[in-house]
C-alpha cells in the first residue's frame, strides 16, 4: 500500500484545508514530542502550541485559527484526523484475512457461518452463528451455540466457548479465552467440589479485548462487559461480573467474582478488585491499586487498600518523613525524661 | 437438554424430600442474593435463615428441621445439592467433545491414545499417553512422552510440553502452558547463558488449572501441583515449586521458583511469593500481598511486605492517622520550644 | 537419550580434569542444597565450600584449588561446566521438532521457508521469511511479511503478528503473542475511539519470551526487545517500549507504554512501570514494586510506589513500629497536658 503523500493530497484524504505554502512529504505520524521531519503530527488545541513550536514534526493537523507557521492542514477535529491518517497506513485487511472460509476450517454442518474470512484450521462448532463481515484469523475456536455479530475481528488463536455471545465490531486480539469456568468451588469433605458453570459471557457492541485477556463465565446468568468497553492484555474477569459501557481496564488488572462496574470505569495496569464490589460511573483506579471496598461514582483512587487518592497521597507523602518522625518522637520522649528516659518505651517493644 | 423442572421432579434426582406444597417452575439457580422467582437457591443452614427470607428465589434446598415457609426441597447438604442441580445444566459432553478422534487430529504412531474424544487440530508427540475417557478440545498439544491420567479435559489451545504428567480428573482450560522452560540463566561475560531446563510437571489427581495457566518445567526434577488443589486464571507457578494438595490459588497469582506451599493454601487474587520460600499447611494470603519470607501453617497474611493479618490491619488503620500524627508531633515539638522551635528538625530535613 | 554417565565419562565431555579416585555413577543434577547421592553438582567459588561440604550430592564440578575432598572433576567456570551437563541431559530436538516441513502447515506461496522445522499446522503469511535453522512446534501463526532470523525456536501456539521482526536465535515460548494493538484509543463524543497501531515490533538476536507473554505493537514506529534480553511467563509490554539488551524481566511484570529501559535492568515478579518513564541502565527493581518515576541508573528500587531500596527498607521496618508510636504520641500529648487532656487532638478527627 501507499507509505508516502504530499500533504496537500492528504488534506483531501483527511477532509481537511491544506494551508498553501510547503508541500513536504509525509512517511510516517508521531505525537509531537516524537515525530521527526517526515511525520505528520496533531495539535489538539491552542493549549498545545509551545509544544507544537518544539515539535520536529514535518507537518501538522490544525483546529481552525491556530498561529503555527508550519506546513499544515486545518481540520475540524485534529485528533480525529490523526486517526484517519493511521488507518491509511493499515495494511490491506484482505491481505491479513483472505476472504473466504480457508478450506482447512472445521466448521460443523450446524453452524451458520456468514463470515467475510475464515482463517486456516479454525474450528467452529454446533450451533454457532457468525455474522456477516466477520474476520477470523487461524486457529480461531467457536464453541457450540456461540454466537458473533457482524464485522467482528478475531485474531489468532482466540477460544470463545459455548455459548457465549458477542455483539457487533468485537475486536478480540490472539490467545484471548472467552467463556473459561469460573473459580468457583464447595468445600467438601474429601476437597473442594467443583460448582459446574452454566452461565455465559456476553461482549456487547464495539467491545475491545486485547490478547491473552480472560473472561469467565458466569455460575448461572451472565458476565457482561458493556458496550465500547476496551480491556487491555491479560486482563482477566471472573465469572458474573458486570462491566458498563466505555469502561477502560488497563493491562493486568484482574477483576474478582461478581462485581459492577459502572460506565466509564478506568483502571490503571495490575489493578485488583475484590469480589462482590459495586464501583461507580466514571470512577478512575489509579495502577497497582488493590481495591477492597465500593467505589463512589467518580471518584479517583489510589494505594493498596485503594483509598481516595488525595488521601492516599498525604500518606504516600507522609512515609517519607514516618523514619525521621520516629526519631523525633523519641528525641521528645527522652527529652521529657532527662537521661532515665533512655530506657523509653521503644526498647520495651 | 432439559432447561426447566417442576420442584417435585428435582427433589428425586437431588436426592431430597420435596415439602409438598406449591410446586413451581424451576428455570434457573442463582446464590440467595441474586436469585429471582425462577430461581432454585440453596440455604446452607440456620444462620443463613434471613437471607432466604428475604431472597426473591422461587424455590429452595433447605436442610432438615429449618423453618421457612417457602416452596422447597429438604437435603442433606444443601451446597452439594445446589452443585448438583447445576450439573443438570451443564450442556451435553458428546456435543461439545464428540467421541471418537477427529479425523484432522495428528497423533504420532508411537503414541498411545485411548481418550475418549481428541478434538480437531490436535498434536500428540511420539511417545505420548493419553488415558482413557479423555477429553480434549481443539489445537491441543501433548508433546513427547507426555501422560496423561484417565477422564482429563483440556479445552482448547492448551500445550502441554514433553514429559509432563497429569493424573486422572484433571481439568485444564484454554490456552494454558504446563512445561514451558524455567526463567534460568547464569551470568556469563556475553549476557545471560540459558541454564537448560531438564525436569518436568507433574500435575496430580483432580486438580484443575484456569485459563491462560503458566506452570514452568522444573531445572531438574520436577514441578508438583498436589492432589485436588485449584488454580485460577493467569496464575504462575516457576520452575521448581512444589504446591501440596488442596490448594486453591486465586487469578493472577505468581509464586517464584522453588517455593514449597504446603497443604490447604489459599492465596487471594495477584498475590506474589518470592522464590524458595516455604508456606505452611492451611496458610492463607490476602489478595496482591506480597510474601518475602515463610508463612508458618495456618497463617493469615496481608500486604506488602506481608504481615501476619492482624498487624497488617493495624499498620493500615495507623496509616490513615500518619499525616495528622506528623502536625501533633510538630505541635508538640513547638510547644516545649517555645516560638524559636519553628525552626525545628522537620524543616532541616 | 543417555541419562546415565560415570564421573570420568563426563569429565572429558564437559572440559574438565577428573580427580582420579572415586568415579560414581552421575543420573542427575541439581544444586547443593537441593542434590541427592546420584546428582553432580557445582561449587562456584571457594566461598561456597561449607556448602558443599554439607552438600548430599555425589559429584562436584569444582574450580582449580578447592580443597574439597569428595568426587569432583576441576573446571575453568563450575556454573558453566554444569549448564552444559544439564544440556546434555536435553531431549533430542529431532524427536521434539521432527526436520521438515510438516504436510498440514499452510505455507503461503509468497513466504520465504527455510526453517529446519515447521510443526504441524502452523500458518505463515505472505510475505513472511523464516531463516534457516528455526524451528516452529505446532498452531504458530507468523503473519504477513513478519520476519524471523535463523535459528530461532517458536514453541506451539504462539502468535507473531504481521510485519514484526525476529532476529537470531530467538526463544519463544508456548502461546506468546507478539505484535498485537497496542491500547490506544482517543476519547470522541461516543466514546472511545481505536487509534489505529501500524508499527511493529523488534525482537533482537538472543532474546527469550516466556510463555503467555505480550509485546504490543507500536502505534507508529517500533516497540523493542533489546539483544539478549530475557522476559519471564506473562510479561507485558506496551506499544512503543524500548527495551535494551541484557534486561531481565520476571514473570507477571507489566511495562507501560512509551518506557525507555536501558541495558541489564533487573525487574523481580509483578513489576509494573508507569507509562513514558526511563530506566537506566543497570537498574534493579524488586518484585512487585511500582515505579512513577524515572529510575536512575543502577539504582535499585523498592515498593509501590517505588523508592530507593534503602529508603524503602528503613520506610517499611518503620511501618511496623507505627501503631506503637500513635500510642507513644498520644501519651506525650496527654502528658503535657494532664488529666484535662484526655480529649485530645486524637478523638478530635
Amino acid at each position: 500500500m501507499q507509505q508516502a503523500w504530499r500533504l496537500s493530497e492528504l488534506a483531501g484524504r483527511l477532509g481537511g484545508h491544506w494551508r498553501e505554502g510547503a508541500d513536504p512529504l509525509v512517511t510516517g505520524a508521531a505525537s509531537l514530542a516524537d515525530a521527526g521531519p517526515g511525520d505528520l503530527s496533531f495539535v489538539a488545541g491552542p493549549e498545545r502550541l509551545a509544544e507544537a513550536l518544539a515539535s520536529a514534526a514535518g507537518a501538522f493537523l490544525v483546529p481552525a485559527g491556530l498561529d503555527l507557521d508550519r506546513p499544515s492542514i486545518v481540520v475540524d477535529r485534529p485528533y480525529e484526523a490523526f486517526a484517519r491518517f493511521l488507518a491509511l497506513r493499515l495494511p490491506d485487511p484482505d491481505r491479513l484475512y483472505p476472504p473466504g472460509v480457508h478450506a482447512t476450517a472445521v466448521i460443523h454442518p450446524e453452524a451458520e457461518v456468514a463470515a467475510g474470512s475464515v482463517g486456516p484450521y479454525c474450528v467452529v462448532g454446533a450451533g454457532a452463528r457468525i455474522g456477516a463481515g466477520c474476520r477470523l484469523g487461524p486457529h480461531v475456536t467457536v464453541g457450540c451455540d456461540a454466537v458473533l455479530g457482524r464485522d467482528c475481528v478475531i485474531h489468532a488463536q482466540v477460544t470463545i466457548r459455548e455459548g457465549c455471545l458477542l455483539g457487533d465490531r468485537v475486536i478480540v486480539h490472539a490467545g484471548t479465552v472467552v467463556g473459561a469456568d469460573g473459580f468457583g468451588y464447595l468445600a467438601g469433605p474429601n476437597g473442594q467440589v467443583k460448582i459446574p458453570q452454566v452461565g455465559i459471557v456476553e461482549v456487547q457492541d464495539d467491545v475491545e479485548l486485547g490478547a491473552l485477556v480472560t473472561i469467565d463465565r458466569a455460575t448461572t446468568g451472565r458476565t457482561v462487559i458493556g458496550a465500547g468497553s476496551k480491556l487491555d492484555n491479560q486482563v482477566h474477569v471472573a465469572h458474573n461480573v458486570r462491566i458498563g459501557r466505555h469502561c477502560a481496564l488497563s493491562a493486568q488488572t484482574g477483576i474478582a467474582g461478581s462485581c459492577t462496574l459502572g460506565n466509564g470505569v478506568i483502571t490503571g495496569g495490575q489493578v485488583g478488585i475484590a469480589d462482590h464490589l459495586e464501583v461507580g460511573d466514571g470512577a478512575r483506579i489509579g495502577a497497582q491499586a488493590g481495591v477492597i471496598k465500593d467505589v463512589p461514582a467518580r471518584a479517583a483512587m489510589f494505594g493498596y487498600p485503594a483509598l481516595d487518592f488525595q488521601e492516599s497521597f498525604r500518606i504516600t507523602a507522609a512515609l517519607r518523613r514516618l523514619p525521621a518522625a520516629l526519631a523525633r518522637l523519641r528525641a521528645l520522649e527522652n527529652r521529657g525524661r532527662g537521661p532515665a528516659g533512655a530506657a523509653g518505651p521503644e526498647q520495651g517493644k
